[in-house]
């Protein structure tokens, strides 16, 4: 078995190899001048079990998976598992107005085109998986972040809505700790109070935890309002950390005490593994 | 009939709705704050043909095809054609080396899968066309690029090498001049000489015509040798204009006297539209 990590995915690609014991490819990626980009796969892969990763985010690194999946196909291989740490466009997942597309059926399409089965972790939705056209298949990066922060001496785990609350639950299990959601109540036309729906924040070390930080708008309001209700410290913690503009001030300037992300996306906040989630849910194919 | 006008060809798609007498649809493309892609198309298309225009080139012009070509999809179209002006990844038409992709068929295989037809403009190579799931047809700048050359009173036609001729030969008619191919002829093992083959290019007003200029280092240097063997004007004429890099400064230092292009790829040398060939050759199919 072969494991080939794109540019996105180095290091996943590179933990997941040892994981499963497998031989990592020598893939070469670069640019041409007129910014095209070109890729080649080392290793003689004809007749091999091949395993691509790459997460499909920002755009080029869509293109260049597509290649590196032309590429594994022309050289013979004999089945591609391609693993998606974290999805593009998984968000657009429904025509919210007539004219748009459903850009996540779009994409999920496309890389089922050259592809027999899909791995992919935390999509916004499950349902996202019906837009592959193989076997696709999610794994949750909850368990990870859960051991992390029980580290760290968590003692209640809050979802920033309703919605994210079964994520909070299943972290509170591994912790052993209090779980909530925090609950938006409007007070006039343009003040909205935040705060967590049963549980008292008090004395708390919280984290709240959820799928992606995007620009981090709300996640930095929650924060400021646990503060003002007298939390010690306020984490959080997603799977997928975009943190888009100026998200990491944001959440600073709010008074976070500390940021943690896996490496679905590799930033500096990428202090959880995800290789090990991938790993036992390949075992379990 | 709709035409919708991708980032890259807005102009295009204007002339050919024009040209066509067909309806220019109304496209919202902007990015989210995490740079994601966002399309909607404002028109009611059910039941409608329609025709998408859109460069493929850089990168994140292919993702916006996508979503465009769903979109229309989404939306019930009757037929969708699909227009390439300039269809980036053509160059890399067939594995040089083992273990890489053929870009071009990925490209175009993932283009076919929402798409009843394709056209594209003076494809690399002819086989590319091959690459495509679904009919696909080219057309050729060439007759519009040589209108312009005649109307300059360029009286010499010159194709970069001997592969290119046939462009040559072909504009050298419209023009009514004549033609040859540059050769190259190497010195001794750092020198190489370039100089038409068989015509004489003194007090010439020679144009280089090509499909694509890229970093424009080959033209420069043909450039540079005519100006040398007394050319009186060296014009450089191309159907995509990628001009990579300092390709521009490239041409002008080595004596250009005019850099002409079609609008395939936007730029300031985009003198010649393509929407007229493109719809002749729409109206004939």
């Amino acid at each position: 078995m072969y494991v080939v990590g794109g540019t996105a995915s180095k290091t996943v690609a590179e933990d997941l190899s040892k994981e499963l014991d497998a031989n990592l490819a020598k893939v070469i990626s670069k640019r041409f001048p007129d910014d095209e980009l070109y890729v080649r796969i080392m290793d003689d892969m004809s007749g091999e079990d091949v395993v691509i990763v790459q997460t499909t985010y920002p755009d080029p690194n869509i293109i260049e998976l597509f290649l590196l999946q032309n590429a594994v196909q022309e050289a013979g291989v004999d089945k591609i598992t391609v693993i998606i740490p974290y999805m593009g466009y998984g968000r657009q997942d429904k025509k919210f107005e007539n004219g748009e597309p459903i850009s996540a059926k779009t994409i999920a399409n496309l890389i089922s085109q050259n592809a027999d089965r899909i791995i992919t972790v935390d999509p916004h939705k499950e349902h996202i998986l019906d837009f592959f056209s193989v076997s696709a298949f999610s794994c949750s990066a909850v368990p990870e972040l859960a051991k992390y922060l029980k580290e760290k001496d968590v003692n209640m785990v809050l979802a920033p809505d309703k919605g994210a609350l079964e994520r909070a639950k299943q972290a509170s299990k591994i912790i052993d700790c209090d779980f909530d959601y925090m609950e938006k109540t409007r007070i006039d036309g343009t003040t909205v109070k935040i705060k967590p729906k049963n549980l008292d924040a008090q004395d708390k070390k919280v984290a709240i935890i959820d799928d992606i930080i995007s620009t981090g708008g709300t996640m930095a309001q929650s924060i400021k309002e646990l503060k003002k209700q007298g939390a010690k410290q306020v984490l959080v913690a997603c799977t997928h950390g975009l943190f888009a503009g100026d998200a990491i001030k944001k959440l600073v300037s709010a008074g976070c005490n500390e940021i943690i992300s896996t490496d679905t996306i590799k930033t500096d906040f990428s202090k959880v593994k995800i290789a090990p989630c991938i790993s036992r849910l390949l075992s379990s194919l």
